[in-house]
């Protein structure tokens, strides 16, 4: 499917290369701030429905691409895809965000991968799809969450800030929750394998949440079942780039992951300095994020200078120009073009 | 009001002594999970009438200390008691948390202390009810909201886990959220100088949303103010002892607070390793925190692991026991009592 390629320059940096001026893409780029997306959501109808229909899905990826010139595409698709392929049902509320079905236990979760290919078959079509509408200059970029995060969402059923419901059920039950974290781990490398299969160039791993845990648990819950993601991807699929992003972890722990997981990419939150990441995990790979969302909404002078101090601090390692964290639907989009061309040096 | 003091270990540490074993109290440990708590909750009917009830308040904050004999009592209260002074109207809501009237501009607040004195004197009753039915051998911990986090919550008007809209203030019209952000440190000020003064023997600023600031408005939003704080109260009260609990701060951050502000302890949330602070943090003052309040939901071998931990991390520098953040209402009392007696070695 692929044509023959001309240089992606966010597959450079993610070969460890420093690229000037860096490659650049935004974490939920193709989202509510677009008008075009807004009137695809109004025709399709629920978010979900978006997620699960390939054309659409497809056409919401290359939005933002296709506007800004961005240098990657991701996939517009959801975490909560594997959960869906597992058996525990998703489903979207307006307003307020996934919604899970009870969790029954990791031993009634759906082990039979043939069945997980065929639920995540939509995804699968728009990844081709996707692929094949975008300009062969330009990366295309899988994902899955983490298997702490998703976790996370499966144990409570909902999006959770503290994790609680995941925390305790892993501080009473660490075997059973060890155990849940290898099958989820399986499972996610599964699907970061199919969308490298099917013409991603590269995935990237949300642990979203991440944050907040001991050392200790960090070791147990995030470094050992992602170390068994990206060693199984790289097994089935040589050389495979990946881009992993614990988000709002300690500084020890971030130096933990980038020396331990072997990504080739650590994503940087919007507190944790660019400046102590280049020193610190520059050596590992590349570094990535760490735009403040509400910057990129504010605009104006902060915003310049905020794009002015990353391109500084990251001159001197691979680095991908994005954001700590998604784009926040209230973004005004001539913001997102402002900072590509400052990046570019064309404005 | 004070009698003749014996030590109170906790003073000691805040005093730079190493005491073994430490002092311990816990953050949020008059609240929803004791049942007597409870009782007095359903006989005031509100949690903001509990706080303005000085005898009511007082009852709340020696409960726990009755209870488990912990080192300190703090002071029942809330934050929110200073943008209350300042003519912000505050209302909690059941299951909702606190509700903040339309914050109107820094030129429509209160400047008159006076008014400030009055609007918070059943906070000061609550104080002197409090440490004069404490054993005098107990700190009484009296605090305030930072003025960052207080901002935070006055433009959101609610909490706001990300501070969307005092981040986008701040941006925008960073001379305005300036001035701002100092009167809410002369307020600040105020009210733990006034807290002092009545018999407090230590107070706490918490700057509970401090997390996710890069390091340029960390040191604009949190630093400058802080420091504004702890050298106007140190000034009317001189030899004031001062805690800051900056959460969820990257190291980097906590570092720079620690060297910066002059706080003679720095409280530490529930990732950031507690070696690493003793280490790095621990030549400048005493160290607080860290226990994950879900460990403690949690019980069993998981707690004893996490108290264990850091008491053995901690014991080189002065330390006081306590959570890297509020006790949880689904608490077991049992686990409290659980970890006072391992930390004491009666377990």
């Amino acid at each position: 499917m692929k044509s023959v390629t001309p240089v992606r320059s966010l597959m450079s940096v993610l070969a460890h290369s420093v690229v000037s001026p860096p490659p650049i893409w935004m974490m939920r780029q193709a989202g509510r701030y677009l008008p075009e997306y807004q009137s695809v959501r109004k025709r399709v109808g629920s978010f979900w429905a978006m997620c699960m229909t390939p054309e659409i899905a497809a056409e919401v990826t290359l939005q933002p691409v296709e506007r800004f010139d961005l240098d990657a595409a991701i996939l517009f698709s959801d975490i909560l895809v594997v959960p869906h392929a597992l058996g525990q049902p998703v489903r979207f509320e307006e307003g307020l965000g996934p919604v899970l079905g009870e969790f029954r236990g990791e031993e009634t979760l759906e082990r039979d991968v043939v069945i997980w290919d065929q639920r995540l078959a939509p995804v699968y079509a728009a990844l081709r799809a996707s692929r094949s509408g975008l300009d062969s200059a330009k990366a295309l970029i899988g994902f899955a969450g983490a298997p702490w995060t998703l976790a996370a969402y499966m144990l409570e059923g909902k999006g959770s800030p503290d994790q609680r419901a995941a925390k305790l059920f892993a501080y009473r039950q660490p075997e059973q929750f060890g155990r849940l974290l290898q099958m989820l781990a399986d499972a996610v490398s599964f699907h970061l394998v199919r969308q490298l299969e099917q013409g991603a160039d590269a995935v990237q791993i949300f642990d979203s949440w991440a944050g907040g845990l001991p050392d200790a648990e960090f070791e147990r819950w995030v470094i050992t079942p992602t170390v068994s993601v990206v060693s199984s991807v790289r097994e089935r699929c040589a050389g495979a780039r990946i881009i992993g992003f614990p988000r709002a972890v300690t500084q020890t722990q971030y130096e933990r992951y980038a020396s331990a997981t072997g990504v080739d990419c650590v994503g940087i939150d919007t507190a944790t300095s660019i400046a102590w990441a280049a020193e610190r995990l520059g050596n590992y790979g590349a570094i990535q994020g760490n735009l403040d969302p509400i910057a990129l909404i504010a605009g104006g002078k902060a915003l310049d200078r905020a794009v002015e101090r990353i391109m500084t601090e990251a001159r001197l390692v691979p680095h991908i120009f994005n954001l700590g964290h998604g784009v926040l639907p209230e973004t005004p989009p001539e913001n997102v073009a402002r900072v590509v061309a400052r990046v570019r040096g064309t404005a």
